[in-house]
């Protein structure tokens, strides 16, 4: 496969999809919703053929159990990807909104309009809903993308994109081109060089596979190195609202990326509480990380080998801190400015832990696992981003644009506002387009 | 001078900047005016020192009379700057919108919050008045920065960021450490390696300058590479404004990066015009570039060598379209994404070209010499961005800032959200913090 061409076919989708209506972007997004139903025998037929060859490797050990559970595409989970596609329909288009409007002088205004991307490099694993969740993301920010699935997954890739081709086709004046595939790992490498048609490289995945993607293009990238979310047990935290979240925090979905890792106690709140905690936490089946005084207040597995480990499992990090400084000390030095809590009953005190800790979230007494595009009511998302530019937190369709200037004058140069006779700007901010 | 440690040092002030005060900020940017106002004598000898050394580099041949002219610090260019400090007071502070508040839930809200980035690498060369402009702008948008100008200015530098920082030294509360000064190519070198540090890096000067810093950096850049400006003459394009907008496009300031490169001719606009605008060009003393449609018109230097040469000087490449999709293709296929205009009568024609043409500024009857930070009413500006995240076109303050998501709740698990008794979300938009 030509990874150039298809992407330089997809690149000039992308010079036309900022010009589509809203309206077509939501046909387009039935369409697909539409053809995804009808032609579900199709894609769970391939997924079959996928399970089968992934069953042979999962035998031969060549492929984890839990890959192989992300690999099946139940009719469940396409029904909630369908859902999914036509609750988009109904989010206001990210394009074309009006971000500043000034009029610099009498008939000379200039207006700040969002406007999408261009053409998005999306790299994920073995996880085939993905396609069309992408692919959804894409039509409705008016992105082209190309995407780059698991091997694991080519055949229900290979027919789910056939399947929203098809369906994008059936949509007047949708370049159907706008969204491309590709199957293997060197025409992932191939994408990566093409740093004058990607606009943007999105990998969703573990922490070598960002790794490689950072090192080997120069393509901006948008995407989490790691999760590692702190919670911080304030003085005058609630035993109860602490025992709640932290349990929620660590085990509602221990291999989630915004789980918490780290546990900071303040050394004055009531050391029965601590007791309390800690040992509500061992009755959860979580396994503790500490020195002796944890130990002291509860059983501990060892002390903790690293601050910045995410163990993706039912095991935490615990840390006495002296106050709240030390902890967000601890949590700017170790952490991974994903999501960091603060329980407390002091919103002065929340605020100023909110404020100094520099993470894409930093909660007040709320469990780190609210972040997510879907509770952040974003309806759906490309990932986290623990990236301090362009985007930040859980991405979604907002994530997926940028703006672009549009001035519209009526035959000004530049020479007459400068100089000794130079007319003055107005700058006059206006509300809307006139 | 070890660099990562003085990286460190300004990393920590970073870490304390987000929680200041407008007010604060706004001291240390009075202080700083006052400062330079007060000891220019001091700052204007060190000038001296660097025009004396620069002065037999020059003899020498070792360097070029545009940077031994930029190098020159007027008390006319001192007050300018001095004064674009205090205008900056006046400015509002990018720290601290309320970019979106959205319910959760009950007791449960998520506000969106503008917050600095970080800690910032500038790296420009030798115009020394550059110092104080990125100084303010770090300060007003709660940035740490550190700086890297050119060799030779280094007194002037290294004299005006001692000023600078005395200022802040008076300022009670403000880290002085934010700001810091590097001098070699070897210290930018170690710079750009320190990802774990910078949030940005932001490369102010020629196409050689940001290709080496983003070949040799995992850091986000922010640059622009090239400034290959068009303007397109739409059929119905008056001629007067046509020639009054391309004589001051083309000749206003020929070295600017939003100076127009090349102009693309309608080939139905009526021949006479044709001519009448090429021949004004020629009168203003532009050289033209083109094939025997253009030379049949107007004196030619010789056909285009590349369409995307940018000339920076008063040269300008002319070529005839046969419509408004031909000009939108040309412009995104040899264009830099930068500024292009169109004249016409025709707003229709103007909203499809503006809505096609896949660049920072897109103008309507506008001089493409109107990109620029002041102008649009930014105050400043650390640069135009020609790249398609973060930040596009003129950067100011805004720029400068990315954001957090606070989520303030009482006591949420997200357990509580999940499964079969799962507690709806509201996502109920809302106007501001309650």
């Amino acid at each position: 496969m030509d990874v150039k061409l298809l992407a330089q076919e997809a690149k000039a989708a992308a010079y036309v999809l900022p010009s589509l209506t809203s309206e077509i972007k939501n046909q387009a997004l039935k369409a697909m919703a539409q053809a995804l139903r009808a032609r579900c025998g199709e894609i769970l037929k391939a997924n079959e053929e996928d399970l089968l060859l992934a069953k042979k490797e999962l035998e031969a050990g060549n492929l984890k159990p839990t890959l192989y559970s992300r690999l099946h595409l139940t009719q469940e989970k396409l029904d909630g990807v369908i859902r999914g596609i036509e609750e988009m329909v109904a989010l206001p288009d990210p394009v074309g909104k009006v971000l500043s409007a000034v009029e610099l002088d009498e008939g000379l205004t200039l207006y700040k309009i969002s406007c999408p991307l261009g053409l998005l490099g999306v790299i994920f694993e073995a996880r085939p809903d993905v396609v069309p969740q992408i692919a959804a993301l894409a039509v409705k920010s008016g992105n082209a993308a190309v995407l780059k699935g698991g091997k694991e997954s080519a055949n229900t890739n290979r027919v789910m994109m056939q399947v929203l081709k098809d369906a994008l086709a059936t949509v007047h004046g949708y370049p159907p081109q706008a969204l491309q595939l590709i199957y293997t790992r060197e025409e992932s490498a191939q994408m990566l060089l093409l740093d004058d048609l990607f606009d943007l490289i999105i990998p969703r995945g573990g922490n070598s596979l960002i790794a490689y993607v950072k090192a080997h293009t120069k393509i901006p990238v948008l995407g989490h190195a790691d999760g590692v979310c702190h919670i911080y047990i304030a003085p005058s935290a609630d035993i109860k609202m602490a025992q709640k979240i932290c349990v929620d925090a660590k085990t509602q979905y221990p291999a989630a990326c915004n789980t918490v890792e780290t546990l900071l106690i303040d050394k004055r709140w009531p050391v029965e509480h601590q007791k309390n905690l800690l040992q509500t936490l061992v009755q959860a089946g979580v396994e503790l990380y500490g020195d002796e005084q944890v130990s002291a207040l509860a059983p501990v597995t060892g002390p903790v080998a690293d601050w910045h480990t995410e163990y993706g499992d039912k095991k935490l990090s615990v840390r006495f801190v002296s106050d709240l400084l030390a902890a967000v000390t601890h949590i700017n030095q170790y952490g991974s400015h994903h999501t960091d809590a603060i329980l407390t009953q002091s919103s002065e005190e929340a605020e100023v832990f909110m404020e100094l800790v520099d993470s894409a979230g930093v909660y007040h007494n709320a469990s780190t696992r609210f972040a997510d595009g879907y509770r952040y009511g974003f309806g759906a998302e490309v990932g986290i981003s623990t990236g301090k530019t362009h985007a930040r937190g859980p991405v979604g369709l907002e994530g997926l644009t940028i703006y672009k200037y549009k001035l519209y004058g009526s035959g000004q140069a530049v020479g007459e506002y400068i100089g000794p006779n130079a007319k003055p700007f107005t700058h006059k901010v206006i509300g809307s387009k006139s």
